[in-house]
Parts: structure tokens; C-alpha cells; sequence
């Protein structure tokens, strides 16, 4: 076989849970990837063509992969953004546009980028450190405010939601850096919308989920879709992650996360350039998945139709508390006996409290029946500690 | 991570395009496999484990690939059968049992197996060479005969339709070996069941498939379902497809290939022991695919549902007339403009006419729309010669 579009080698920086299911998605087409990473036990690695062991940060491995790659994709935000425009401007072709991650890296440089887009967004002020938090929330309103650090923050790490008596008793306490302060949005709806966009500026955005946060971990519980929302505010929302992306000049995959508030008003929170947990059901539960969608990107053939085939529950599996390193899987007869029920398991060789490890997708007729089987099944899957 | 059902290695025997979308449907799981296989571009090598270039009938190369894998499974039947016999002497899992592919090897074996399990099959003589075919149709009814080699047949070769003129006349002229003589059913219905049997003896029907034939090639053109027959007949067909596996005591994946004749009557015509071209759109158009169904009974675990999601078409890809070699493929737009279209293409680096190169799947509102979609796909689709 000679060139077609399937021929094309594409190089992920990043080889976590998304660089595998991005694999998964490409094997039916045969397209062959390569992988950076600094685990030797990154999941998708087994499946990567060529493995290269290294820090994400570091244009010495950035540069092998290209070395390798007809193309450049990424699937984790904190890498070597220089490196990256530097290959751009030799001709490498890298998706998204390397001036995209760098606006998306920094939560101050996206802030502004919506405020001066007037894509709609929460009040905001930055801080150069903690001292300035005080005299910040003066002009903003609320009784708690979101703390995020500029650059850095990753998974729900590098965000803090603080009552704004903790800010003026002085209690509060982080590291010197800089910072963006925002308003909360009590009691919000929370909704993720990926929006596809090709290299031909081709635009798709896929249906509102919902999303349910673990308080503690401050990461996705559950979602579902359909959104329990108005379609007038499903097509708002909609607009709205569709109007961020093409402002970005963005080509690729983007996960664009939004809040509704108690009066109908909608804001936009943050943007991954990436496909994401929030996106992860549409493996199954609708026409074309996030992961073959970019895959159709990458190798620039036209859009998927994003469609839902009919409700669908997320859920992730996360790292137990009490189970570190080692550890078995059991209880999967649960699953396994529920129909619609898939089960995605990242491979990673140890586990810790509020890991990724997996997650799992339940259609059904309806998203409370899907929510009943997937809890059930989540209750029924344990991981226990691994001893000889 | 340590042992869980997942943590089991699978060695495949044939890394051709089952195995390898075996293997695809194993890896949200993170099933390893092993693939033996005489090609070195064997399409599953690329996910392969381990690959292990050698004969699939060749003693010392499957001992190789048990020594290594927890589970022993095939996705072909010519292989060294006596080997395996040995092996589950010996205590390894072979799925299926040596001994159902024992009678499923030699096309006399399994017309036996029918006839003496009242199975119902069309009436057939068994001939030592062609010299008693004439007197063997002495006794069978029709204008039109099968025959088929008893071993070593395979993907439409080792099947001759013969007038009866012709036998009379001494014209046939097949080489010195046992053949099996059959009644050909004229205008016949061409039926799949694809039947499931878990380590539990759990059983599952998928729906009935209905099969159009490529006259020349004597291979599969395109298949849909639901197939354009009654319930009751449905239901006949599941039954007697069902009732096969049974007596077989067979346990994996079968896919039974039935004939329906213009009075309503029903034959069983020969069963595969591994997932098949009449179940390659299980991957999109069923609950759960014939590959994730073996993948669940290799590793004991429970089976899915079977059910149809929606009309679906599967047309094969081969190898096009005056094309030998290395190729180019052209013409995916029409493909990727197609909602839920999916390709399969199964990574063979040189074509052949008639080569099974890859396959489509298209869902729609109806089993027609679908099939003019396929058609117009794989009209755009070609593979060309390739000239440096």
C-alpha cells in the first residue's frame, strides 16, 4: 500500500487515556502513531509504532517525534509550546495551532481572549500574588470567588474555590504566582460542548452533556446527555462553544466547558484543545466519536456527524481511596451482564486516591435508568491491593 | 495492575483481518494477544504482542504461540489441528474445542455431523474421486450440483456449481480427492446466524443476516439485516443455527450459513468456528460485536446482547480487476461524507482481484437507503496501481 490519507503517521505528545482511545479510533483506518511520554507505562503505548521516552517539556524529544511524524497532535496541554511554534514556522504541520495552545496554557491569556471577544464569560480580575486577592474581589460580586493559577493548573489541580471571608481574613494561602480571580457561579449547571473543527474551517459541535463534579476531587462523577436543559439553551450553548472555537481560529478538537446560573445566564469557564473526559461517551453513544473525529482532522477529511444515537451516562473510575500501587481488578460480572454497557480500562500498572483509571459508558432508554446501571456497576467494581 | 480477566494473553492463530479486528475489540480492555501467521504483513501484526512469523500447520511454531498465551483461539481452519488436540490433552484452553474444528475441517465430517444430528441440510453423497460423481446424482434431485472438496477448501475455493448435463457428459475434470456431491438449492435464500456459546454453555442468536453473493468470485458481495424474510422464518432459521452449535457442543463464535428455498424450506449449509465476513457489521450495527462476543467468552465472561441497533448494510471491498501489487487508495471523500459510514480496511500492503481488501458498513432508516449509500461509496472508492 502507498500513500492515502490513512498513510500519514501522527505523533501525540502525551500518551495517557486519550492518546490510546485516539489510537483505538484509527485502527480500523490503520493509521499509525507515535508516542512521546515520560511513563515508560503511558496506556498507549503498547499500540504506538514508535514509543519515545521522554519529558513532555523537552524539545530534544519533541523534535524526535516530529522527526518520525507527518503530523503533530497533543493530548495533554502542559508541553513545550516554543518547540512547537519553532516547527511550525519550518512547515510541520501540528493540530491544533501551537498560538492556540499557548493562549489555552495560560487561564489569564484565555480569560482576556473571551473578554475581548466577547464570547461571555464570569467577571474577572488578575493577581500577581495572594496579597492582591483582597483588593481584587472588591470590584467583583459574590460571596465565594475561583482561584486559579495562571499557567500550571491541571485536572482540577491549581484551582480553589474560597469564601470571600477566608480571602478577607487573610487565612488564605498559596504559593507566590500569578493568578486569575473570578466570580462563582452558585448552584451552576455545569455543561461541556466539543466543537470539531476541520481544516478546511468545516464547524461541528456536538450535543450538550451535563456534568456532575466529585466536590472533593474536584473532577468529573458522572455525565450524561441529553442535558436536562431547554433546547433554546442547548442551542445558546451551543453558539456560544462554536463562536470560542472560531475566534481561536481553532482547527481540531475542543472541549469547550460552560456554566448556566439559577436566572438562565450562560458563561464560558474554560477550553481544552484536546478531546476530553467530557467527551469520552461518544465512543458510544453517538454517530462519530471525539477520537475519530480528530482523527478525520489530522489526516483532513471531512467532519463525522456528531449526533446523539440516544442517552448515554459517563462515568469515571477513579483510584480508590486506601488502594495505592498494585492492585487487582474484580467485580466486573456486574458490568458485564448490563446491556449497553461498555467499559474503557486505561492500563495503567498502579493505582492512587482519585486517579483516572478508567471510565465507563451505559446507554439506555432513558439517562436515569443508564445513571441506576452505571452506579450499580461502579459499586460492584472494586480495585484492591495486589498482595502475592 | 495484576490479575484480573483482562490480564489473560490470547494467542490467535491466522493475523489475518479477523484477528486483527479481534484484537481492536479487545484493546478498551487492554487484552494482549499473540498472533501466528505465515505473512509478515499480517494485517494483526502491527497490535500483536508478540508475532510469531511461521505455518499455521506447522507443530513446533503453534507450541511456540501456547507457551506463551493463556487462551489458544483461531480465526481460520486450516491450521494443524492434531497439534492442538495435544495441547488441550496437555490441559491448555483452546477455544473452540479441537474437536469441533476436527469435524468442521473436512466438509464431509460436518455434512455427517448434520445428517446424523437431524440438522436439516440439503441430501449429498460422498465420492473417492470424480469418477463416481455421475452415479452419485443417480440418487439426488435437481439440474444443478455442488461439489466440494471434503478438505482444504476455503473463502469460495474448493466449490464447483455443475449442470448436471455436464457431470453426465464426463466433462468435469477436478483433481483425485473425496468430494462431497450436494443437491444445489435452486434460487436460494442466502441466511448467517452468527451464534455465540460461553464457556457456561450460555447461548445467543444474532439476527439473521441475508447474504448476495458475488456469482464470479463466489464470495460474500454485500450483506444486510434485518433480512427480508418472515419472523417465523427468522425464528426457524436462530432455531436451527442454534440447535447446530448445540450438538457441536461447540463454545466461541459460529457463524452458520443457511439456505432458504423458494417453498419456505431450510438448510443448513456449513458453520465457520471464529467470527466471519457475514458478522463484520456487528461491530456498529449489533449491541455488542462477534469479536467483543469471542473476547468476552475467551475470558469467561458473561455475553452480550445480540440485538440489532438499526438497519445495516456490510459490502466487502476486494481486490479490482487489473490492479496487482502496491496500490494507492483514492476516492474516500464520498465515504467520509456519508453519515454513519464506517471502513474497515484491513492493511494488506498488495491487492489481488478479488482479494478481500477491506469492508464497509452504512446504517440508515432503511436496509435500501443504506445499500445505495454502500454502493455509491465503494463505486467512488478505488485502488489504483502505484507508479513511482
Amino acid at each position: 500500500m502507498k500513500f492515502n490519507p490513512f498513510h500519514q503517521k501522527i505523533g501525540i505528545i502525551g500518551g495517557g487515556q486519550l492518546g490510546k482511545m485516539l489510537i483505538e479510533s484509527g485502527l480500523p483506518w490503520n493509521v499509525a502513531y507515535n508516542v512521546l511520554d515520560p511513563d515508560a507505562h503511558a496506556p498507549a503505548r503498547r499500540y504506538a509504532d514508535t514509543f519515545i521516552h521522554g519529558p513532555l517539556v523537552s524539545k530534544e524529544h519533541i523534535l524526535g517525534l516530529a522527526e518520525i511524524s507527518d503530523i503533530l497532535t497533543y493530548e495533554i496541554e502542559h508541553i513545550d509550546v516554543e518547540t512547537l511554534i519553532e516547527l511550525k514556522a519550518l512547515g510541520k504541520r501540528i493540530i491544533p495551532d501551537p498560538e492556540v495552545l499557548r493562549i489555552i496554557q495560560n487561564k489569564k491569556f484565555q480569560k482576556e481572549f473571551y473578554a475581548s471577544n466577547n464570547l461571555e464569560t464570569t467577571q474577572f480580575r488578575i493577581v500577581q500574588s495572594m496579597n492582591d486577592v483582597a483588593s481584587a474581589i472588591e470590584t467583583l460580586s459574590g460571596e465565594k470567588f475561583v482561584i486559579k493559577s495562571a499557567q500550571g493548573g491541571y485536572d482540577g489541580k491549581g484551582v480553589w474555590i474560597v469564601p470571600k471571608s477566608e480571602i478577607l481574613n487573610g487565612k488564605l494561602d498559596l504559593p507566590p504566582m500569578e493568578y486569575v480571580v473570578e466570580e462563582f457561579v452558585e448552584n451552576a449547571t455545569e455543561i461541556a460542548v466539543i466543537v470539531a473543527r476541520s481544516q478546511d474551517g468545516e464547524i461541528e459541535a456536538y450535543p450538550c452533556v451535563e456534568m456532575e463534579f466529585d466536590p472533593k476531587l474536584n473532577l468529573v462523577d458522572h455525565l450524561f446527555a441529553p442535558a436536562n436543559i431547554s433546547s433554546a439553551l442547548e442551542d445558546s450553548l451551543k453558539d456560544l462553544a462554536t463562536r470560542a472555537v472560531q475566534k481561536l481560529d481553532g482547527v481540531g478538537v475542543f472541549a469547550v466547558e460552560l456554566f448556566v446560573d439559577q436566572s438562565g445566564a450562560i458563561f464560558i469557564n474554560e477550553i481544552a484543545p484536546r478531546p476530553h473526559n467530557s467527551g469520552h461517551q461518544t465512543i458510544e453513544g453517538n454517530t462519530t466519536s471525539q477520537y475519530e473525529q480528530l482523527n478525520r482532522i489530522l489526516l483532513n477529511l471531512p467532519l463525522g456527524k456528531t449526533d446523539l444515537l440516544g442517552p448515554v451516562v459517563m462515568m469515571n473510575l477513579l483510584g480508590q481511596e486506601g488502594v495505592e500501587g498494585d492492585y487487582t481488578l474484580t467485580g466486573l460480572e456486574e458490568l458485564f451482564k448490563t446491556p449497553k454497557a461498555n467499559l474503557h480500562w486505561y492500563n495503567k500498572t498502579s493505582t492512587r486516591p482519585g486517579r483516572k483509571m478508567g471510565h465507563l459508558t451505559v446507554r439506555a432508554d432513558s439517562v436515569e435508568i443508564a445513571l441506576q446501571h452505571a452506579r450499580k456497576i461502579r459499586r460492584a467494581l472494586q480495585m484492591k491491593p495486589f498482595t502475592r
